[in-house]
């Protein structure tokens, strides 16, 4: 069965090698010619390929980040800047050997239901390389062509840009904060991309202002007691009071949890609907930088001047050299006919972020089109496994209706979501997300089952960080490093900042502390709402 | 009664003030051309003089550091970089009128006893102006010449540097981050600067490393939901609770309180002997720095070789291109002799920090040679005050004998303590140091004679932060402002970082939420020690 791969980013290697598992047989087609995608720094920018800022570093973790057979190595810092997460990925294709399988500077031109699809689901992939365009034949297809080619920058929204005589430019075109060396700066829009940003200019520029409608919730990578934020927030005991709980209870705690770093209104970034922000931004600098006036929060913005902005709320005009806007991504799949992934109303009608409903066979699913509250890396690769064994038809879908009926439920609850932004409609819970397309092919650990076989894993598995690993412990792609990986997670993550030991220090006492901090945790949250 | 004043920096500036206030007749001599001491930012270094680097902030909060009749414009952020603090020292000399009382361009020389000193207490003081020495007879003297011109590099402490092929130079040398663009850096010494300029490096260094011996403890300004540090913990309860407990208990706290944020021995920070670590560092990155892998700590430096550099109880070499010496300054009086104060074993004798204890008659004292854990500016300020009066006859010190008991003891305590730097020795604990020096001249606040006559001022003094203005209630030099002044702290605070207030706020809920937080403050205080 010869599978088409669009891409070789972080979502395109992860379904190469699960096709790999699964004897199944890709082609990836990449149109640049090194893997690594959106994690592969270019000082240039290139049409149609993504484009970061070199100071990127990762939100999440390496231990939440890593692909469930394949942690990081333990000398890697517990967050990743770029080219360390690009070493990873080369790392991880060679190991695997997925080089072969990509075929560089080959771009996908289009991708069409063969005439015979209704029984064969086969499809028609047309590429181009070198000017010359090729037609093959594949079983199957996934897209993992990325979400960050395409900016938006929706300037009808607002009045006067046209007349702005400053500079402006999509957050797309950042690469470094000279360009901000003495001027007035005015970041539109507070993603994570926004807000780091503001915090590099204002570090050379004369002002610094960030403006935002909604504002969000921040957190620091730095978490409770200088643990990874994701390490000690995405747990299954977490999870389980995040969803289970009444919602006025689990909003309160989040609100609580939320305000302790800083008090979000005090700031200038309290959320307009509160309630309604599930998930936060993450930034470790931006708290010290308002407080220290370096950063300027404001209102969103009502109009553009000559050379200079008003804010709704603010009866002051302020004067503006460049402003950046950090409006995020459009979705787009250019080789793809609308009628098999339409994008309306900005939802694109997926079975799990991943199907289309509709086709007669299930031979083509979009891979990382989504933004969990977690690592994306282990998300992609899930999607990745379940999809090879739909294909290899060892995994089935639901009913095209059932399907349709869960795609068009999501659509209802994006209008009573109404103004959320695309980004906010492919929020989802990032564990339960996992969890569900784990039991779909069996690999979904059982902490209950565990509890009698191996009580000290199964303690681990729910009180500690839900690592990727723990999807390796059983089913399908069993590995057999997995248990090992999940009790030796929290050493690899201390091991490259414990550079420093005094004499008499307490590390061998270190797992034990852990155990006492779940525990106490546990009592704390429990407590918490008595 | 005519004094002079040495140098124009904030304990100048607080002392020229002081003096006309007392109606004695101040004349200030400032080798440079501008008043601002430290805190005025030159792009040259220049000779005598204190050099900062272009991204200084105060590790204090406005409202702690003001002058204690003269609050912050409320537009002014929380904490100041270095231009808004210099621009708060210009307006505190146009209000006060200082500007005519200072020579500028004009050195210290010497100072010496006059012949009849015994009699008179007069100092005959040599200054020099555009190449001219003139001399003058003063009744008295304050020395506010401060403590960082002079660079302290102990270079026979590390072992092979002569060999060392790289660039070094101490921290004061420092201005940009660009000297660091590509390099192998290593930062000697971590205290706030040392910090500092490992962070700033770090974004454009090829990699960072800070050398530690002892370690630190670290603070952000961005203190408990996001108040300024100094502002949760230099409050009178917070004292009491760390001063008044068994040592061991109050050690548990404060082990508890650092740990919070991030765990020290996980950072490589722990310092080497934590219960005789009493004064943090602060700083707000360096975590997040750690963390991702852009800053890694080590040990004191074992050897310097050709282009690398070993660390104790590290096998491992590391190549280096560049040595920061952030080792500190020495403290010196050239201008006096060194009969007068004595700088022995790193201890300068002087009663309360600022009066040599030997002297005939009390006309001499230095100003601002301290490291309280606290702002400068209003401890400076009060040694101004009570030293006017003390100058004035309206203040004894006590007999010769007792002054010097009490400097011997300190000088022990410094014994026991062998090893710690000079900058050690000078530090105190802040609020019970102003308290000492206020009830000298008879202006600190009594809070249960307040809590029948004005028990919400008694509750905020108590429990809230201990802002200068505390010492303006009453007494000599009383400021009718100082109670509003109190009263509004939190708004000049917040003023400047409620920039976008969402609909349905709760501002005006604002002091009640404050009140509320210093009950639960208390409540977990005491619990937690029950």
């Amino acid at each position: 069965m010869r599978v088409a791969v669009v891409g070789a980013g972080v979502s395109g290697l992860a379904a190469t090698k699960c096709c790999l598992d699964e004897g199944l047989e890709p082609t990836c087609f990449e149109q640049s010619q090194d893997i690594g995608g959106v994690w592969r720094y270019t000082e240039h920018i290139e049409a149609g390929r993504p484009s970061l800022y070199a100071s990127v570093i990762s939100n999440t973790s390496k231990e939440m980040s890593a692909f469930s057979d394949f942690p990081f190595p333990e000398h890697f810092p517990a967050f990743l800047p770029n080219a360390l997460l690009l070493d990873y990925l080369r790392r991880y294709t060679e190991h695997f050997g997925l080089r072969e399988h990509i075929r560089f500077g080959s771009t996908v031109v289009s991708i069409r239901k063969r005439p015979d699809f209704a029984t064969t689901g086969q499809w028609e992939v047309v590429t181009e390389a070198g000017g010359k365009q090729t037609s093959h034949v594949f079983d199957a297809v996934m897209v993992c062509s990325g979400s960050f080619s395409e900016p938006s920058l929706p300037l009808q929204c607002f009045p006067g840009i046209e007349r702005f005589r400053g500079q402006r430019f999509h957050s797309r075109q950042y690469k470094h904060p000279d360009v901000f060396q003495g001027k007035r700066v005015l970041v539109v829009g507070m993603g994570n991309t926004g807000v780091d940003i503001a915090v590099e200019a204002s570090r050379v520029a004369a002002k610094v202002t960030i403006s935002t409608t909604r504002g969000a919730w921040l957190l620091s990578r730095v978490s409770e007691h200088g643990y990874p934020w994701d390490m000690i927030l995405n747990t299954r005991l977490m999870t389980l009071i995040k969803t289970k709980l009444p919602a006025p209870l689990s909003w309160r705690l989040i609100n609580y949890k939320v305000n302790q770093w800083f008090n979000h209104e005090n700031y200038g970034l309290q959320p307009e609907n509160s309630w309604l922000v599930r998930e936060p931004l993450v930034n470790d600098e931006l708290p010290s930088y308002i407080l220290t006036g370096r950063i300027t929060i404001r209102p969103g913005v009502k109009e553009f001047k000559d050379s200079s902005v008003l804010f709704h709320n603010c009866p002051e005009e302020e004067p503006i050299d460049v402003v950046v806007f950090s409006t995020g991504y459009t979705i787009s799949f250019p080789f793809l006919e609308e009628s098999i992934i339409r994008v309306e109303n900005k939802h694109m009608s997926l079975y799990k972020y991943v199907f289309p409903p509709r086709l007669q066979k299930p031979t083509l699913a979009v891979l990382g089109v989504i933004k969990p509250f977690g690592a994306i890396m282990p998300v992609a690769e899930m999607q990745a496994r379940w999809v090879s064994r739909v294909f290899k038809g060892l995994c089935q879908l639901p009913p095209q209706a059932v399907m349709e009926k869960e795609v068009n439920e999501k659509k209802k609850n994006q209008i009573q979501w109404f103004g959320l932004t695309f980004d906010e409609v492919l929020k989802t819970e990032w564990l339960g997300y996992l969890d569900t397309l784990a039991s779909f092919i069996g690999a979904k650990p059982s902490v209950l089952g565990l509890l009698c076989t191996d009580p000290w894993l199964a303690l681990t598995i729910f009180f500690g960080p839900c690592s990727p690993y723990q999807y390796r412990l059983g089913g399908p792609g069993r590995w057999q490093g997995a248990r090992q990986a999940i009790l030796a997670q929290w050493d690899r993550v201390l091991k490259p900042t414990r550079t420093r030991v005094p004499a008499g220090s307490s590390s061998s006492l270190l797992s034990l502390l852990t155990v006492a901090r779940f525990l106490l945790l546990l009592a704390a949250v429990v407590f918490g709402f008595l």
